[in-house]
């Protein structure tokens, strides 16, 4: 499959690996065609590897995942063209964080507690499917869940689109190792505030237990 | 101990109900003493269990809850008394939830992102000694952890005076078998933004599950 990945930050180099690794295609997308990080990752992981600006990448895929710093949302999708998303399914891994007061971070306030980027983002591609994951566990473990308890955590995905979820599952157990019961479907792309919303809480966890890799399981 | 508790909804009797079973003394404080929820709370609960307004409650207790509505906090806390609080550890167990725009809710904006209850009781509680814990399970869970997966899963406390943290985990494991290992202190009362802040998701996730009855266990 022909994966774009909107954003060049260690999220988006290490999902865009994890996809090389697993036989896809992918290209990296960011501002500029100079983007050093890019260019070097390229390098680094052979002919199945490409860089391109925001629109490149968006044309080229058929699956799109968002990585992009969150505060960029509207310039990242203006320069990546709404049309290029048309039936696509995005996966939306971004979060809202703001640093600006130190650690840990608060949400940026235009997106936080009645707004998210997952409604930010399906209201700005009208045409795609938007599907909010990973957005909040470590990269690392984003693509192989085994790293942490033997699989045995959660994950939350919500969207408008049952279908596109229901592909986003089989995806990520497929490729990243993440079993599907495992995987909680909280409903409409409305509920992106709420998955958003407990990341500044893991921020802070981070810092208790002294490492990102953990996850979240719930036990009844 | 003499425990007074803010507060006559579900949260306060039930926490208020566990410790007349544990041989303590408990004032349940409201608006009114007429209140029609404490007086028949006060008859089930026999003579260790007693009602009276806000002042009473706080005066009488050596250990205060905080369980009320948390969008009334600074008419509880005016009514109560900030003096009545000097030198007492209170236990912030409110949440600024929202539901006027129906499930799940959204924090209040003036208690969300930047600022929490936890924080505004504090700060209008200065000679207290505020430990927010509790706020993310639900009340059956909150005097039980034994009800989920054997109490192992995850509470999360914070607070600006270590010595009340310390007695609040030994309390909380004495009377409501928490485990103290899974206990995990966040630090300062700011980190009642993290902890509210995950409140909404708790809401959502309620509905996924289909029960109240769960909880986090962070696994690495």
């Amino acid at each position: 499959m022909k994966i774009g990945i909107l954003g060049t930050g260690s999220v988006g180099r290490t999902i865009g690996t994890a996809f090389i690794q697993t036989g896809h295609e992918v290209m990296l997308g960011s501002r500029s065609v100079t983007n050093e990080k890019a260019i070097a990752w390229v390098e680094a992981n052979g002919i199945n590897a490409q860089h391109g600006n925001f629109e490149d990448a968006a044309q080229f895929a058929e699956l799109i995942f968002a990585c992009f710093n969150g505060v960029f949302v509207t310039e990242v999708l203006k320069q990546a063209g709404a049309e290029n998303f048309n039936n696509k399914i995005v996966i939306d891994v971004t979060n809202p964080l703001d640093f600006s007061n130190g650690m840990p971070p608060s949400l940026l306030s235009q997106y936080s507690n009645t707004w998210s980027l997952g409604e930010e983002i399906q209201q700005q591609l009208p045409g795609a499917k938007v599907v909010k994951a990973l957005n909040t566990v470590t990269a690392n473990l984003m693509v192989n869940a085994q790293l942490v308890n033997n699989a045995h955590h959660h994950l939350f995905i919500c969207g408008n689109d049952v279908a596109a979820k229901n592909a986003v599952r089989e995806l990520l157990a497929h490729n990243f190792h993440w079993n599907p019961e495992y995987i909680l479907d909280f409903g409409s792309i409305q509920s992106a505030r709420l998955t958003e919303g407990i990341v500044p809480f893991w921020v802070g966890a981070m810092q208790v237990l002294g490492t990102p890799m953990f996850n979240y399981l719930i036990v009844k």
